[in-house]
């Protein structure tokens, strides 16, 4: 059986980093599924809106988040970057529950500001890396009530932590989107899955 | 006043070449639209439908493709990859007269399966990449009936031949995306738009 992963979506949401990790995973023949998080945390059982991405893209999710969005259903939960959609989802009690459901039990990636959700969902100190922008917030925890919540920041563009994988940017989502296929699929399907996609030659990944 | 660029879209565009090109762009303050290609080439003045992603991402057009969609009216016009999308695209007579007014007037892009434009529309012999799996018939030009079509094919990254800008895959978009930039608004702001996206260090563009 092939395994599945759930791609959070928002507005303001860095379309790159989703896309990226998104087409990344079909190639590789994880069951992929996007699931639109509203502004406001309100279950909804109509199809979901476009997504606004941060650079003016818009995306249509294929659904809403609801209550079958957890571990059991799916093996790996993304959270990607972009300042707005990273807040949005970063903020909700039912995603924060969710990224602590799926560090527990399988796996959960963030990429970009989307590494402010480890933060705020309370997972324990380890390593981690973000975009550059939100280092002070991840290693201080200022914003934080629970100071323990601080972590040891890293700033290598994929950073595999047991469960927890995160990364920097734009510019590491495609080793970002790499590395979660060899953590679900093997290093046979990630070597498989990049060479079609005709990286540069000297490229460090 | 801002630069500005034409995407094209289809079903089956290969959506990360799709995205990191709209999204660079739009990060270096390129005014850039998206326009939906049909399959078949019947003009219409509705809101186009989505466009369906070669892996499964949905993208909202920002128009069809129409009568207003000249180098008057835009500095270029990118042709993005995907067997299935730039089959659509190359194949249609009112895109190839688009590829021939772009490239004698402003500045065309492809990347991947999208370098097909340039056989299909009959531009001049001159240095070109693309993906691998079109290699072939770039060459060659034996599916064309102009025989003087083939190109003089090279495995670079990216390749800059006047006003043609070529790519191979995924994997260049973003420096095949940054060269646009560049030629558009200069390399200072190539450099501006790249630091933010933070890519790995020994990256080689």
């Amino acid at each position: 059986m092939h395994p599945s992963a759930l791609i959070l979506i928002a507005d303001g949401t860095e379309e790159m980093e989703f896309t990226i990790t998104y087409d990344t995973l079909v190639r590789a023949g994880v069951a992929t599924t996007s699931a639109f998080v509203p502004e406001q945390d309100t279950p909804s059982s109509e199809s979901p809106p476009f997504a606004k991405g941060s650079r003016g893209i818009n995306i249509m999710p294929d659904q809403y988040l609801n209550h079958d969005c957890g571990p059991d259903r799916y093996d790996l939960l993304v959270v990607p970057g972009g300042a707005k959609g990273a807040d949005t989802m970063s903020k909700q009690p039912s995603v924060q529950q969710l990224v602590r459901d799926y560090y527990d039990k399988k796996m959960v990636g963030m990429i970009c500001a989307g590494s402010l959700a480890a933060l705020r969902s309370g997972l324990p100190r380890q390593p981690l890396t973000s975009h550059p922008s939100v280092r002070k917030d991840l290693e201080k925890g200022m914003s934080c009530r629970r100071v323990s919540n601080d972590f040891d920041y890293s700033e290598e563009p994929v950073v595999v932590s047991g469960n927890l994988v995160t990364s920097r940017g734009p510019g590491t989502a495609f080793p970002f989107a790499l590395t979660l296929v060899e953590q679900l699929c093997g290093a046979d399907k990630r070597a498989q899955v990049q060479k079609p996609m005709v990286f540069p030659p000297g490229t460090p990944f």
